[in-house]
């Protein structure tokens, strides 16, 4: 019991890093970056907030599960900013390293239980997962709009990209959000443009 | 739709200020105090990881639920530090009135079921409350032995203290957890004796 117990603490504890990892998106307060503990709490809520946007076959439980997981492989492998220049093949084999470590420090049965709804988000293929990756994606514009620009300033984004990068996939999982964030994003980018 | 979004969205972005709610506890590192929004999914996953800890009757499901949203009623009341002097009579009456403004802002339909969560643990009278209740004084002693002291050093608590305002509050909804707590508790006050 005990050294069950000890392993599943020592988990826990190893997850506390996620608290100090930093994401490009930015508090709506712009006070600071947020961290991807924080962010993955956010996304939690979105999930039950925005439930009725959830397709057939969404179940939104699984899609909570899959967010509070989906960030812990970023202790080891670091987030990635999506406006970044990513390698996506190189920052997949590194994640995946990532969950073999920090999933192993649990007991067999809970680990492989999270692995799997880990790699169900990975993958992407049911229901589920699209529409946790959509919220993940959707929760960024709506962070940009109220800090003032975040990452797109940052990163010197148009709108263009933005429909490419963060649109396109918001609409596989939710579609009607993706059109929501669509005018939002052109007001926004409306009134600040330059000059 | 848009109307009914903009609510869902507003009350999301207001959500976004638990993560200046400060707590009394620190980071495993010993860093910085954790705030209210990174706490709150760092107990959603002590649910997934520790569910086996769970009596009769807990929905683990419903737990993460009640751990999501626990805490939002801080945006307004803050933070009260368990060791601190509270009027809890006081605190009750602030946290509902946060509760009408906060929920208030979505939707009725969704307002009305996550309101009704947050009641029930709040009360604490299921199975379900009492097992979450039981997580989030339980993750205190974790987080405190990691940090070095934490909360127990700045409000200098005694081993009999944390009995008193944690122990018995843990033993309620997982029993073996507070046998867990209170020897790793015990270690870390032998190893940290003055003198």
């Amino acid at each position: 019991m005990t050294a069950r117990l000890d392993r599943q603490i020592r988990f826990l504890n190893e997850a506390d890093k996620l608290k100090t990892v930093i994401r490009a998106t930015q508090l709506c307060d712009n006070s600071r970056y947020e961290n991807s503990a924080e962010h993955s709490w956010h996304l939690t809520l979105y999930a039950l907030v925005l439930a009725d946007q959830a397709g057939p076959g969404v179940d939104i439980m699984r899609v909570v599960k899959m967010l509070i997981l989906h960030d812990l492989v970023e202790i080891d492998a670091g987030d990635n900013p999506i406006f970044g220049e990513l390698d996506h093949a190189a920052i997949a084999v590194e994640e995946r390293v990532a969950a073999d470590r920090i999933f192993g420090l649990l007991p067999e049965d809970i680990s492989n239980d999270l692995r799997a709804v880990w790699e169900e988000f990975e993958v992407a293929q049911t229901p589920s997962a699209q529409f946790a990756k959509s919220l993940d994606r959707f929760q960024l514009p709506m962070q940009n709009v109220m800090s003032g620009g975040g990452s797109w300033t940052d990163y010197n984004v148009s709108e263009e990209q933005i429909a490419e990068k963060v649109g396109s996939k918001i609409a596989i999982g939710a579609p009607d959000l993706w059109a929501y964030a669509k005018t939002r994003i052109a007001a926004f980018f409306a009134s600040h443009k330059k000059g």
